[in-house]
């Protein structure tokens, strides 16, 4: 197997789900931050496949969207489903976590400051405690995990995002939901996982 | 296998590409479109797993999430990749277009006017011709598909909804872009979606 290169900014937001199952994997790879300040980003952005990253590079082609690297990973580490039913449980619940990212996405990178106060109000009151609640109970359901009652790469999806999560919403998101911080806990105790939070580059979110 | 039922409203959108993949593999399935204005919405949407649709049931589950389901169906017709990298070409393209349908959706749903009209003007200006010249490279590159070079579900999932994004975008918007429009006329020419294209139930978008 070539080296892989992941490319993204030094937060972990929407790359340390793949840096984590890479590393659960035991998987070598180029773990590169660009300066999202700098020049370089400047200079990167028009190289990308669509302007954004994270964008993993292997056998020379590289590759755009973060849950679909996620998802190629996850199969290398065999983090997925035992059949393709299963399959659809992870998928599913990834794209409804992805969904729930988007709410907050609504909003955050909107310039305007009165707009973005305008469309942030219904989503902190209504939307997020909509999808927690729901979060709480599958996760309860599946014994700490998102999906099929165990480990798998969704988990690691919610994990990777959670304080970008909480960065967008300007508060602690799970302060009330113990199943869903259980989640975090459950992947945060592999060791392999252990280890790489202690030595990661530490960064707000 | 237990008879397919996929939930929707009576709308492309979203469900056509998986409606057009279990024609194209001759799968029977009970296609359900939910009167969305009417009082039938108002009691199905709270028993909805996020009070969202598409939904496919099977063995007696409800699960959510077009994209999830969509490639779910396209392993069941055979339209995915023959190994993991080819996947990931194709989840990553699906989830490009899925971002784009998301610029739309950014503004489309919003109800204040103002807002709406705001956030509205940047996207048809700079960011709708920054995509739709990639995908018609991509197109090109793909003799007339989105990956691969072949028929994939990737083209479905584009073809299933290229109505939807006009109508957000109150335009046709491939007017220009030739080679998209081949991927709808190659999905269109397969003799199963033809058939589907005459016979289903004729909706705006």
């Amino acid at each position: 197997m070539s080296e892989i290169k992941l490319t993204y900014f030094n937060v972990k937001a929407l790359a340390e789900a793949i840096r984590m199952l890479l590393k659960y994997g035991g998987i070598e790879f180029a773990d590169v931050r660009a300066d999202r300040w700098g020049t370089e980003w400047v200079e990167l952005k028009p190289k990308m496949p669509f302007g954004q990253l994270p964008t993993l590079e292997e056998n020379g082609k590289v590759v755009p969207q973060s849950v679909a690297i996620t998802r190629y990973i996850a199969k290398k580490v065999k983090l997925v489903g035992n059949n393709e039913w299963e399959d659809l449980q992870i998928d599913s619940i990834v794209d409804t976590i992805n969904d729930f990212r988007g709410k907050f996405a609504s909003y955050f990178y909107v310039n305007d400051e009165s707009i973005k106060e305008a469309l942030k109000g219904p989503v902190l009151k209504d939307v997020v405690p909509y999808y927690l609640e729901k979060f709480e109970k599958i996760t309860k359901e599946n014994n700490g995990h998102f999906a099929l009652g165990r480990l798998t790469w969704a988990d690691f999806y919610f994990v990777g995002m959670h304080e970008y999560l909480c960065d967008m919403a300007g508060k602690n998101l799970f302060e009330d939901y113990p199943n869903i911080r259980k989640v975090v806990e459950n992947v945060y105790s592999i060791p392999a996982i252990k280890t790489w939070v202690e030595t990661r580059p530490q960064t707000e979110f």
